[in-house]
């Protein structure tokens, strides 16, 4: 059919077209059919339709169809339906619980990233394979299309370190210290960090208070290979693209298949060429993770997907009820990180942590002996090697590598959020703090966060101040106030929580 | 925060607004979350994200906001973020298993019809049910949701008398026998049919031919009552609108979700207050059931749901391995079951089929006695009360009642497709010819379509036509014939089919 070309400059994220009611029933498509654009021959777009918006004899073009189509611009095309892409087979054998092949999971993945899904198909794999799940096979396999559908980093010098934290916590800047110990022990790990979602902050929001976080591939490597480390972000990488698909169906869902959350991890890690790689799993309420039986047969999954892909994968379980060390918020949590690295002055919990991880690097990558890691992490932080390296790395980023804490910024609004009475923490509610934390701000307005002044566990009087909540707008401080004193996001109690009285005989 | 409003007049059929990534990270929200304009409580919104499309400051409302908004318009609006409706959380109860309670069912079926759900939401929630299927009690509260989610027909006077095909079997015209014989015999029977989706012809493609088959729940009553049935198009009414709306993301997916399957027809028969149904479930390869056993199973849930809702259910497993009748396409279906009105003149195929089914509504109804339903029926085809009933029928609805099969045009182009050999149709495949039908046109062109001049089992020699095809368009009969002749529909072979050898002794 030949028609008329109107073009709509609406973008959609896909190469989608609309069709006036009567020529689709002419052509003989309904909506979400596809029609292919002659001498367009990569070309098939999913169809809309329309009864008023586009006349008889007209197709609107979206955006990324003009685009695509703008080099042989032409008033009129020629347009036929064209057959559903061979996925759409592919994802309805995942619902009839029927096992993919291989080359089924490449083409597949292909697909995705070169949009030719529409979101309800993307969608209806990503729920099949929630309630199915997939057999390792399979899993490995998504894992290999997904390295294999973007750019790969191949470095000369082996071996590569990684480090991977597994959400839910709030405050967790680890990486911060992580790559610049490692790093500064003449180990290469080129970390990408996603920015938060959910959360209050993620890795790259934190850096990009210190430098530019948006590389490619090549430049990644570059920087990788001069200095031992990055801290970048991701997303601005065209590496294991597939997953930032993926994810944007999952975010709306609230879902993360078992078999998707391993296979988008690890591709991350193999698309940079990681040889050994650790991964953090905090555990516990308010994480993703419950328990520890949970956390063991992620680690094992993990594990058992790093064999297969020829990756040396260790896995710590971690401490995930309270939030690490005592800020959360991109500001707040880099001057922490800063100050440790600075004069290794900070909270037990995050030195802590960040040492254990670095520690089990250290020794995989085989410049620290058996159980020597720890300690060789710690005398990193303490003879300034980290502090140093972490500058280098600021630096070549295109950050100012003379910053100190004391230059970083927070929001000029800040309130306490006092003890009701005399007590212990009993409990922090992470969600909760994360829930304020971005009522505040955060991590958009990156000066908005939580102080906290105590811990689980730790005394106070009623009147103390137990978190200050930073926000850089007025009017978003006072909505995270009023939330957490309407909610307190922790329980104060005496030390004896409940009277249970003696039996009696009566 | 505050925002200056932008029409885009694009529709999208959904509440959905658009805004800059600038503000939307300000405000928290990411790609498929939902917004809330101040002042308007019941609009929530869907966000999409631009870069480009709409400037910082402005959010971009897509035609159906701005048209809820148009009463209260105002050149700046303020937007909040909001919590996601209910039903996404009951839609994921679904896709962990777990089983929904009535209210829940209630909640998502008038978030469904409300089109507050996004596209992707109800694909997980399909995919979801089709994996994990749903309880009887849960169908049961699935499909008195979608009865209470539009408009219902009551009539003060009872039996209302229904049917209904499970699609799959091509040139299945009966209900334009069905409705006048049971009509003409004194019962009530308001049909609602669909248009074909993926077929050549529905029965309200067919009725179209000879009248007008749009109106609403209001004038199929007054039109029911008058002349004792209508021959209406479903889709023009708002009777069981969920369905619709299911539909809309069932197709692009190939899925029928059994429960879905289920609550889909018994919703439509629930709305119109039918009390008596026939369900024709033709059965064989080629049609949606595959086999005898399946068509049991599917009675059986048909019968049950019925009993649920107080409806009479009688089932008819059909023979569908081949098509009913000898035509296929709009007006030669049509044509043909003209002839059987006005002259019993017609295939046994069809006559029986309907006489068959006709004669069960009868015996239902109560105007057959026991086993007496198909020879009323067969009589009230011979003796022209039923011709009599289709043209009061034709007229009530605007059509006109003159009409006679000569009237009816057919396609100009036409071409014959000949048998190779001598021998007998082995097998007719029935997805094949209506492959062929669409690709002759139908059924938009109504006369385009394919007449059978021999059904499977019977002889023929070498040279005979076959089939005819017919066509409104020249290049749409070329490309038909073409398609029959690479990979016909049909087998011919020889009475034996293969010779095998008997055993020598060596």
């Amino acid at each position: 059919m030949q028609l008329k070309v109107q073009p709509i400059d609406v973008k959609v994220g896909k190469y989608k077209v609309i069709l006036n009611t009567i020529d689709a029933k002419e052509l003989g498509v309904h909506e979400g059919d596809r029609v292919r654009i002659k001498n367009h021959v990569t070309l098939t777009a999913i169809v809309d339709f329309t009864e008023d918006m586009i006349s008889p004899g007209m197709i609107g073009l979206y955006h990324e169809v003009k685009e695509a189509l703008s080099k042989e611009w032409t008033e009129t095309v020629e347009v036929f339906p064209a057959e559903k892409p061979k996925s759409t087979y592919i994802i309805r054998k995942t619902m009839d619980g029927q096992k993919l092949t291989k080359e089924e999971i490449d083409i597949l993945v292909k697909d995705i990233v070169e949009e030719n899904l529409a979101e309800i198909e993307i969608a209806a794999f990503l729920t099949a394979t929630y309630i199915n799940d997939m057999t390792d096979d399979e899993t490995e396999w998504l894992t290999r299309a997904m390295i294999d559908s973007g750019d790969k980093l191949e470095f000369d010098t082996h071996p590569i370190m990684d480090k991977h934290s597994i959400g839910g916590v709030p405050g967790n800047k680890i990486s911060l210290l992580i790559v610049p110990i490692v790093a500064a022990n003449g180990l290469l790990i080129p970390k990408t960090s996603s920015r938060a979602i959910t959360g209050a902050g993620g890795t790259a929001d934190l850096m990009e208070i210190l430098a530019p976080v948006e590389f490619d591939a090549a430049e990644i490597k570059r920087m990788t290979e001069e200095v031992g480390g990055v801290l970048v972000w991701g997303g601005a990488t065209n590496i294991a693209p597939a997953d930032d698909k993926l994810i944007k169906v999952e975010y709306p869902l609230s879902i993360d298949p078992h078999c998707q959350m391993l296979a988008s991890i690890m591709a991350k890690k193999g698309a940079i060429g990681a040889d050994h790689v650790v991964m953090d799993i905090p555990t516990g309420p308010g994480t993703k993770i419950k328990n520890v039986q949970e956390g063991r047969k992620l680690a094992r999954d993990l594990i058992n997907l790093g064999d297969r892909l020829g990756m040396d994968v260790d896995c710590a379980l971690t401490y995930g009820a309270s939030p690490v060390g005592r800020t959360i918020g991109p500001a707040l949590e880099v001057i922490e990180a800063l100050k440790v690295l600075e004069s290794f002055e900070g909270p037990n919990s995050l030195i802590e942590k960040s040492a254990s991880l670095a520690g089990m690097l250290l020794e995989m990558g085989n410049v620290a002996g058996k159980d020597k890691g720890y300690d060789l992490a710690i005398e990193t932080l303490k003879n300034g090697k980290a502090l140093t390296k972490f500058k280098e790395i600021i630096k070549i980023q295109g950050g100012n590598p003379d910053v100190t804490h004391k230059d970083i910024s927070v929001g000029e609004f800040t309130e306490d959020i006092i003890a009701p009475n005399n007590g212990y923490i009993l409990e922090m509610d992470n969600k909760r703090l994360v829930q304020i934390a971005r009522l505040a701000g955060a991590p958009n307005d990156k000066g908005a966060g939580i102080l906290l002044h105590r811990k689980q566990g730790e005394p106070l009087k009623e009147g103390d101040p137990v978190m200050t909540i930073y926000a850089e707008k007025k009017s978003k401080l006072e909505n995270a106030v009023k939330s957490a004193k309407e909610r307190p996001p922790f329980i104060v109690e005496g030390m004896m929580l409940e009277r249970i009285q003696s039996f009696k005989e009566i």
